[in-house]
C-alpha cells in the first residue's frame, strides 16, 4: 500500500527519499504521511529517511498534552490547533491516546475526523499506536516527531492518555508538558497528588464553567505552591478554559509562548533538545545491541545466560559480563 | 555506619561476604539487612555478594501488592504477614510505596513500625526508596529480592504505590501481582479500566464491609469477564477482605497458593523466573555500557553525539552506530 497511490487508479513508483523529504518540506501532507509510515513501519529506508531529515529538524516546539480520560483532551487539542493556526503557525498533531477520536486509524484518513482542520494544508494530524493499555508511547514517536519537525511544523501537539507510562514518557519528549484537569472527575486532584505535579509546565483546568472548577484550581494552586523551586525556575501557570467554546484557549497559547521564551532565555530549550537526542541515540543503540544479544552464535546468548542464573550456576553480574564479552568478539 | 555495629559500643570489623551470606541463610536479620545495604548502596562488594547469593536464590514466591493510596495496602500487607507466618513460612517485605508506614527509613529501624512482627526472626521488613513521586522501583529492587530469596524467605511481599511506573514494573518482577481496590475511592474502577486489568493475577476488594464494596466486585467481575483468555490460562479471582480485622485474608493466602500451584503446573513459574533473570542481566549490561558511553576517550561520547544531532550534523541512527563503534574499540 505504501508503494503506489490509488488516486485515479494511476500506479506510481515509490518516490525517492530525498524527493519525499523535499516535498514534505514544501508542505505536501501526502509526503509527510509517507515519511511517517516509513519510520513507523521500520522500513529498510528508515536510516536513509533519518539521515535526510537531520539537517532540517530541530526547530519545532513539542507540546505534550496529558490528562485523564474525560477531561477534554481532544477538544482542547482541536481548539489549540485553531488558535495556533490563527497565529500563522504550521501545526502537527500526534495522537497516541487510544481513546482519542483522532487516533485509531493508521493513515491520513484520520484527518477526516478532525473536520475543521481536514483541508488545511498547514495542519498535519497523525495517530500512532500506543504500547498497550497502559499507554506507553510507541518506540517510533521520537522519529515521527522528527519528520513533523523537518516538515516545517512550528508546533507539534502530542496528545497522550494520562495514565501509566505515557505521561512519564511524554515529559521526556516534550518541550512543554501540559496537564489537563476538569471538575467532577473525582480522580483529578488525586492524580495530581500522585505525580503530575512533577511533570506539568502548564496546567489547564478545562470545563471551567462547571461546578467545582474553582475548587480544582484552588487545590492545584495550593499543591503547586508547596513545591520547592530554584531561583529563576519556571513557575507553572494554571489556565481555566472551556475548550468546547474556545474560551481561554488564547490564554493557553499566550502561556505556551511565555514558556517557550523562558526555555530559550534559560538555556533549557537547548538542554531539553540535547537530552532528547541523547535518549534517542541511546535507545537506538540499546535496541541494536538487544537484537545482537538475542542472536549471538546463532541462538540467544541472553536466554542461555538467563537459564544459568535461574539454575544458580551464575549470577546476573557475571552473566552481564559474559554477554558484553560475547558482543565484543 | 555499615562497617561497625553500635551494639554495646563494641566496634567490629566488617564481616566477610561469605560469612554474611551464611549468617543470612541461618536467619540472622542483621546479616540480611547488611547484605541489602551492600546491594542498595552499590558497594564495591556488590558483585561478590551477588556471586555468593547465586547458588541459594530462586525458590521464593514474589508477590507484588499494588493499589491506589487509601485502599489499605499496608494493613493488608501486615495481615498477610500474620497469615503467612501462621502457615509456617518465612516472609520478606519490601516496601517501595512512599506513603507506606513501613517505608521512609533506610535501615532495619523500620521493623519497629510493624510492631506485631518486629520481634519475629522469620520476618524481614525493608523499605526501599522509589525513583521519585511517580513511584518507579529502585534499580536495586531485583538485587534486594535476591538477598531475601537466598536468605530463605518462602514468600516476599513487595508493596508498591499503584500509580505510574511502579505498577507496571512490579508486574515484571512478581510471580503474583495482587491489585487492591476499595469502595468509595472513586478512582478505583476508573483505574481498573485504565490498565490494572492487564496486570492482576489476584484482585482484593478490601473494606468489604463498606457501602459500595459489592458494586466494586460486580464492576470488576464484569470487566474481567470481558477479557479474552487462552485455554488453560489463569483466571484472576476476586477476594473480599476486611484487612483491619483480618477477615478474608486466609482466602487471599489460599488463592495465592492456588496461583503458585498453577504457575508450577503450567511452566509459567519457570518462564517468569527466566524472564526476570533476562531482564536483570540486560539491565546490568546496559548500565555498564552507559557508564562506558559516558566516558569514552575521557569525555562523554554520547553528549558529543547528542549535540551533533541537535545541530543537524548527524542523525540519531548514524550517531548510535558511532557510539557502538567507539565502544567496540
Amino acid at each position: 500500500m505504501e508503494h503506489h497511490e490509488p488516486v485515479g487508479g494511476r500506479r506510481r513508483t515509490a518516490a525517492s527519499v530525498p524527493d519525499l523529504v523535499s516535498r514534505a518540506r514544501e508542505g505536501q501532507p501526502r509526503a509527510v504521511a509517507r515519511l511517517i509510515s516509513l519510520v513507523e513501519d521500520a522500513s529498510p529506508l528508515l536510516r536513509e529517511v533519518m539521515a535526510a531529515l537531520a539537517p532540517h529538524a530541530g526547530t519545532a516546539r513539542i507540546v505534550g498534552i496529558t490528562g485523564s480520560p474525560g477531561v477534554g483532551k481532544s477538544t482542547t487539542t482541536n481548539a489549540l490547533v485553531t488558535e495556533l493556526r490563527r497565529t500563522g503557525r504550521r501545526v502537527g498533531v500526534l495522537a497516541v491516546d487510544p481513546s482519542s477520536p483522532f487516533s485509531g486509524g493508521a493513515l491520513l484518513g484520520d484527518r477526516i475526523r478532525m473536520q475543521e482542520h481536514a483541508l488545511d494544508p498547514e495542519v498535519y494530524i497523525r495517530s500512532m499506536a500506543s504500547r498497550g493499555h497502559l499507554g506507553g508511547l510507541s518506540w517510533s514517536t521520537p522519529q515521527a516527531l522528527r519528520v513533523l519537525d523537518a516538515a516545517g511544523c512550528d508546533v507539534i501537539l502530542v496528545e497522550t492518555v494520562g495514565v501509566g507510562q505515557s505521561e512519564v514518557e511524554i515529559a521526556g519528549l516534550a518541550d512543554t508538558t501540559m496537564v489537563l484537569l476538569a471538575p467532577g472527575m473525582g480522580d483529578g486532584v488525586q492524580a495530581a497528588k500522585a505525580g503530575i505535579l512533577e511533570i506539568g509546565d502548564l496546567y489547564v483546568v478545562n470545563k471551567a464553567d462547571r461546578d467545582g472548577a474553582d475548587q480544582v484550581r484552588r487545590d492545584l494552586r495550593g499543591m503547586l505552591g508547596l513545591a520547592e523551586r530554584r531561583e529563576g525556575a519556571w513557575k507553572p501557570p494554571i489556565v481555566p478554559t472551556i475548550a468546547q467554546t474556545g474560551q481561554g484557549v488564547d490564554d493557553v497559547v499566550a502561556e505556551l509562548e511565555r514558556h517557550w521564551a523562558w526555555l530559550d532565555a534559560s538555556g533549557e530549550q537547548q538542554a531539553r533538545r540535547t537530552r532528547r537526542a541523547r535518549d534517542e541515540i541511546e535507545a537506538i543503540a540499546v535496541t541494536a545491541l538487544r537484537a545482537r544479544w538475542g542472536d549471538v552464535h546463532g541462538r540467544s546468548e541472553l536466554d542461555t545466560l538467563a537459564v544459568a542464573v535461574v539454575d544458580g550456576a551464575t549470577d546476573p553480574y557475571a552473566a552481564a559480563d559474559e554477554l558484553l564479552a560475547a558482543f565484543a568478539d
